[in-house]
């Protein structure tokens, strides 16, 4: 029988589409889940995710090296963001470190308790649909957004894995919201970076200077890599290794 | 200067995008805002849209004429539901008539403290725009959804107001979400009874029989017709009027 695979595309919207969903893929496109891919991909050994600025700090207190990011910029007094490039400094390599972004890691939060959680970004579209495809599980994308706003490129990403997933032949889906941007996804994959110049989140990245995280977060299929969560800990997903 | 046109793509999303809005354009193209539009096309004097089923009962107590549909049905107990040939009984004729519908006369009820609300459907389609693109206002449309869901024919009749508008170049946007359904209308206007067929409340009405009130709900350009919100009314706008 197929399983199903579905699009929310806002955490806002979360509990309207939540129910029956083994994997919840969670999407920060622009940046947090695509440095969470480079980080692990790079020999970071865990991320611990967390949703606001004091749990962060109690982390940083106890020494560990913590990223915080509001609104596109590292929170002074945290050691950087969620830049991919931060995420691939040798000095992480082998660390636990602790990240909380302004969408990404709320995201994360309020998926846990529905699903398996695993992370998903362009970068890791190939590995992420080709695993998925494997798992014969009902798979909800969730779209971070933008504080809670419906945001483009997540939309596109989580697009190109439900026309992924479908195009298999092994997935059907039902809702509104997935054919939206399945949609999204065919117009864009064109040429993504033309068909997001005019993105909200892009132009406010690129007021900060960030072309160069922006050009990475956007280039699909870089990284063989699959970020979950395990307990409270995001750590890549080893060849044999099996979630069910 | 240019003045700005946005989309929000379910009630639920109303508080992210409300403010600076002159104009609520609120649509629910199948079927409330279309049934609105027929009434009033057809002589109807006007249409006072309640949000419960409770309020709904009190006028019918005091003796209106009252429909009441919910989840694609009429609500037992009531004379119609949000069919609009229903709407076009000649004993509707210069008769004030209550209307509750499960998602579109909730849109209305939350937005008409954010701006003068106006009723958008794609049978009204050119009468509105053009309208529209003459009071130099600031206008959101409000998708109603499906309980609170993003929906496709909901967010193709923005996405047409919105290039319409942007198209006569009086217009801008900045939301991702006007993107969004300014691309799905794009592709829609092909076919739009294609792209509609895998809709998720046009394949719930098709198993409630109702595929002639889909065509004529989907059928764009039929009627002259400017509904607006007078006090608690939905009424038609006279040519020679202004609501500013």
């Amino acid at each position: 029988m197929k399983k199903r695979v579905e699009v929310c595309l806002s955490p806002r919207d979360f509990d309207l589409y939540s129910e029956g969903f083994e994997i919840i893929v969670v999407i920060d496109v622009l940046r947090a889940t695509s440095a969470i891919c480079a980080g692990l991909a790079n020999g970071v050994k865990s991320i611990i995710p967390v949703d606001s600025i004091e749990k962060a700090l109690e982390y940083k207190n106890k020494g560990y090296l913590v990223g915080a990011e509001r609104k596109g910029q590292v929170v002074e007094g945290f050691d950087f963001g969620n830049s991919p490039y931060s995420f691939m400094d040798p000095k992480f390599k082998d660390k636990e470190i602790v990240l909380t972004t302004t969408n990404g890691t709320k995201a994360i939060e309020i998926s846990k308790y529905s699903g398996q959680v695993i992370i998903g970004s362009l970068v890791n579209l190939e590995a992420l649909t080709s695993w998925l495809i494997k798992q014969n599980k009902n798979v909800l994308c969730l779209c971070s957004g933008w504080q809670d706003k419906f945001n483009l490129e997540d939309s596109i990403c989580a697009g190109a894995i439900a026309d992924i997933l479908i195009f298999s032949g092994n997935f059907y889906s039902e809702e509104d919201s997935t054919i939206c941007v399945k949609q999204l996804y065919k117009e864009a994959k064109k040429s993504p970076f033309a068909f997001l110049k005019a993105s909200s989140h892009r132009r406010r990245l690129k007021k900060l200077n960030l072309n160069k995280d922006i050009k990475y977060c956007l280039t699909p299929n870089q990284l063989n890599v699959i970020p979950y969560l395990k307990k409270n800990e995001l750590v890549s997903l080893n060849e044999e290794e099996s979630l069910f």
